[in-house]
Order: C-alpha cells, then structure tokens, then sequence
C-alpha cells in the first residue's frame, strides 16, 4: 500500500511499504481522509520534534525514522481482531491516536495522555492515517455513526478544543475570550459556542477573521489594532472581564491580552505549543487570582466531541478549505499550508487518491 | 500618640500625631505589636508603590503620602463604636488590614481582596500598625483568644500562606515543595505541615535552611546545589512529582524547578511578588498540564488561621527574630532587615517602647 513516510526534515516520501497485520484486540481499519496539522507541519520544517529520529526508537513503539505520518484521520473497520467483539466491519470510525504503555490504565478520570514517553500515532510509530491502511488497538478506536468520512477527520483536532474546554472548568453561560483563530482557535472556539458561552475572538488576519465570522463560531471577533481587546470585552461583560481565557497563538501578546481581559479569579487554558520560555505576565496573574492552565492533547474527550457533531451542534464542513490526494501531500499540502496559512484551516488528504 | 510616618522613599519620620477618632461600627484598638514586611521594605527602598504618593489621594481612603504604616498587627480592643455589639473592650485582636470599597461584600465565597482599588490599611492610609493606637471597621477584627500578643502580629502573615494553601486546593497527605525559605515561604510551608501534607523546602541560604530546619515546618529541605531538587522529589514519590508546588521567592529558576518537580496534572500556586515579567517554561506546563495559580493577601482566612495557632498546630514563636522600638524602626528594622535579610524571618516592633 502506498504510505507518506518522514524520513527527515523537509524529505518526506510517498512510496510503497507493506499492509499492516492485523493482531489480537486491534481493528484493521480503511483510511479515509487525514487532515495535515499544523505538529505535521512543524515536524516537516523544524523536525524531527515527536518523530523518534533514525537511531533512536521510541521507548514504546521501538520505532523510528521512517515513519508514516498522520494522525487527524477517519475510516472503515475492514476487519476485527481476535477478542474484538464490540465493532463491526463496515462501521465508520476515527481513531484517537495515542501511543501509550500498556499498563497505562484508559478511562474516565484518567489523564492517561500524561504518562510518560507518551507519543501520537502517526508521529511516533504504529502506522499513520496518510497511508491507505492503518491497524490500531480497540481502545482507540472511536465509531462515529453517520458523521460523513470527511468532517470526522477533523473530531480530532475538535477534541483538543474540547479538552481545553474541560480543562478550562467554564460552562454555559460564561464569556470567554478565544486567543488567535487559526485551527485549533476556531476549533475550540466551535466546541465553546456549542457548549452555550459567549465566545470573543481576537485575531489580526483578514482571512481568519473572516473565517471566524463565517464559520459562526464567536459572538463576535476583534482586531486588536483596531480596539483595546480587553477594554472592549470589559465593556461587554459590565466591567466584569471574560469568565475565560483561550491562548491559541503562541503569541506572547496575545497572552498578556487574555491576562488583562479576564475577571478576577479568571481562568486561562493555554492551549498552543511553545518553541520556547515566553515571558508571562506574573505580575496580573498574582494580583488577580489568575488560574493558567496547561493542556495538551486530549483524554475521554472523543465520545463528547463525536456526540457534539452528531447533534448536529457543530458543522465541521466550512473548516475543510482543501482535499488533495496523497501524492500532492507535500507541494499541494505542507507547501501551500506553509505560504497560504492563513487562508486554510484544514486541507483533508485522501491517500487512496 | 506616636507614629511611623512613610514620606517617601526612604523617608520614613517617627512623630507625633493626633490620636484616630472612634466611629460607628469601628473599633478602637491600642497597637501591641506590629511586624515587618517585605512590602514595608520595597517601600522603603524603591515605593512608593501601594502608598499613594503626595498629590494622588487614594480613590477609596482619599490619603496620601504622608500615611502611618504597619499592617501585620495585634492589639487590644480599648473602646467600640456605635452598633458594635460582638465585640468587648479588653479583647485581644488581630486586623484584616484591607481598605476595600464600602458595597463590597465581604464573607466565605466572596474575593473582596480582589475588588477595585483594594489597597491595605499602613500602607494605602487607615492609619497603621507602627503608631500607639488605631480605629478600625468592625468586619476587619478578628479576635485571638489567648494567642501571645506577640505571636499574633505574626497572623497576618501567615493568613497570606494560608490563602496560599486553600488556592492549591491541596489537602492532608498531599506532597507540597516550597520554593524559598523567606518569610512567606516558612509560614506557607507550616500551614501545609499543620495541614497534613508532606511538606519539602528548596532554599539556597545556610541561615534560611538552618530555620527551615529548626521550625520544624518541612520534612526535608533540599539545597539545589548539593542535590537535583525535581529528581529527589521523584524518588520520594514513586517517580511522580509534588502533588502542589508553592513559589516563594521570585526567582525564575524556582519556578522551573517547580514546574520540573510537581506531577502531571501538578498544582503551583505563585505566592511571590514579582517586579518583572519573568520567562515561563510554558511549554512544561502545557505537556504536564500544570495549573499555575497566583495568590495574593487573603480572603476569609484569618479566622481558620487564628484556630491553627489557637489549636497549637502551629507555633509562631520561633519565627519572631527581632524585638525593636519604633524609635529603631529604620535602624535596627529596615536596615537590620535589608543587611542582613537572611538572619532574620520577622522583626516585631512595639510601637509604645
């Protein structure tokens, strides 16, 4: 089968590796789409960062460069594995791509994402959704019912936004103030509107700003070279602030802006990746009780994200802004996400194409 | 009456004036004994800063520089206002030192020390702590039952570590590492042991050590020359961290220590004041998912505070490490303070001697 295999930074290669077996308790699954995210992105210029490199497997998975990329995918259970029996062939799936040890117990208050040597299908070994087949142990794998193949290759970005909701303990009715809308902003952003807060947005791209507005995802977007962002939410909520606060630019001002813009006892869920040790507002997080918060990832959050869509409280199609097939991965994928970034929040690949 | 009188920086006047008069709901208080903060020191030598400097009265006590000083007091009740009814002349007390908006409600639940403008009473006008006598509003006095007069000025204080504790949401058999043997650090660090946590100290100086040691407040204390503080804490957690971690002493590379040393999923609660914008190590909070939470003063803490030391939990005594006059205040106070920081932890003053 034909596979998107990392060999190094900037040398990604299509090419032909053998179908994976499948095994007891993993379910042999036909890859459908698989979104390019932005950890693939950073992994092709900068890496390898989660990509165990040649010479050094990875603790869990004992494999390293080349591996095949993807981690954002949907598909159809082709076959079960021995002691499988909640599943059936033909139902459509998405899978939460974790790699973890296997005495890590999974489950409902359990962070099992934090545990150590903790690494992504598709970054880390175990195969990858930008290749045609994919097999992965029952516990990740998630049925979706009737979400069409395309959208739920987006629950997993969706499900970050839903954990930093969690994460975030804010529910309906709250105001929050969304930090930078690119993918991961309008998608918790989506996940926030959903939940029933009031969502703000803060972003200085026309093109994202656009997106926001157009995807329905906030009350409404500023532009901070056009209004004191914190003012203006004050404003909106009597002098209050926001109830809470999403960082999702990596952007130190845009960190410092959340500071000021959330009430007393306020609540900020960092949400980015940092490349390095920002300076932070301790000052304001002191005098006013700021609770900031670090999230990563997701844990339990697949079955509450698929239900969102399912519901029919999140329409994933308007974030989908590119398909391609998976010999464009590069020039028409990573290429065009690296010059037209803002213009994209996710290009779908479907390696069968 | 006498009084410390703050000028400016480092233009602090003992002298002579009016005696406070007595209102309706306030109480009359002759001063006992009254602490040196690190706060009075800043002022000191870099302030004004809470004080408001001539020429711009502060929006809620409508004073200016001068301002009396003095706000970590005990005392004696010598008189009430019209309406106070709960309390009774000859009553020792203590005093929340806040000056905070009349309309702000004030009781369990409520951040009132967040309002607008908070400021506190010695330093932001009310009178002070370091002059003979002072009035103050009913809801800021709290009783202390037999607590030593002189162990009692020392609440303050340690109401700061204990809002510090409840912020943590961490409770009895919990791990705390305390970042800084200062002042704040130690009564933070005897809250936690009265508590019920494991309570380990990361300090540098031989002479904090020695107290850390000798007050019987940690467990262990580790100097982060002589051993890798996160690792150790590891090893005496079955590889998992601090549950909680407490900075107390602005220093950056405590708080990566810190975010090193706790679990995933870790607490650290910021108790130090910072000057600055310090770099951050957000990318080990977001792996982690480290919740990093600021604290300042209190907020419905003195009374379990004043029953920790009531119920002989702990003992203020062998914190005490200076008794002056006010006539030395600046001699044999700030200077001895500023000289030789590391020897003492808090110099009393009795403002009648």
């Amino acid at each position: 089968m034909r596979a998107a295999r990392y060999y190094d930074r900037k040398d990604i290669r299509i090419e032909e590796i053998p179908e994976p077996e499948l095994k007891p308790g993993a379910v042999a699954i036909d890859v459908a789409w698989c979104g390019i995210c932005g950890t693939d992105l950073h992994e092709y210029l900068e890496g390898p960062i989660f990509i165990p490199p040649k010479g050094s497997p990875h603790p869990i998975s004992g494999e390293e460069a080349p591996v095949t990329m993807g981690h954002e995918f949907s598909g159809t259970v082709t076959a079960l594995g021995e002691g499988v029996t909640d599943l059936e062939v033909g139902q459509n799936v998405v899978v939460e791509p974790y790699i973890i040890r296997d005495d890590v117990e999974v489950g409902p208050g359990r962070s099992y994402h934090l545990s150590p040597d903790m690494n992504f299908i598709g970054l880390g070994g175990r195969g990858g959704g930008l290749s045609e087949k994919i097999v992965v142990e029952r516990r990740w794998v998630h049925p979706i019912g009737d979400i069409p193949l395309d959208q739920a290759a987006l629950i997993e970005p969706l499900s970050v936004g839903h954990h930093a909701f969690v994460r975030s303990g804010a529910g309906s009715g709250d105001v929050a103030l969304v930090g930078g809308a690119g993918p991961i902003g309008l998608l918790t952003a989506a996940v926030l509107k959903a939940e029933g807060l009031t969502v703000y947005i803060s972003e200085l791209s026309e093109a994202r700003k656009a997106k926001a507005r157009e995807t329905g995802v906030a009350d409404e977007v500023f532009d901070p070279r056009e209004v004191d962002v914190a003012e203006r939410v004050r404003e909106l909520t009597d002098g209050q602030g926001a109830d809470v606060g999403f960082e999702c630019s990596s952007v130190p001002v845009v960190l410092d802006t959340l500071m000021d813009a959330v009430r007393p006892n306020g609540v900020i869920v960092n949400v980015s990746i940092w490349g390095r040790k920002p300076e932070v507002d301790m000052p304001t997080l002191v005098l006013k009780e700021i609770d900031l918060r670090g999230t990563i990832g997701y844990a339990n959050d697949h079955p509450a994200t698929i239900r969102l869509v399912q519901e029919g409280r999140i329409d994933l199609a308007p974030f989908i802004t590119g398909r391609i097939g998976l010999d464009g991965l590069v020039d028409e994928g990573f290429d065009q996400l690296i010059n037209n970034n803002e213009e994209h929040v996710k290009i779908l690949v479907d390696p069968n194409a």
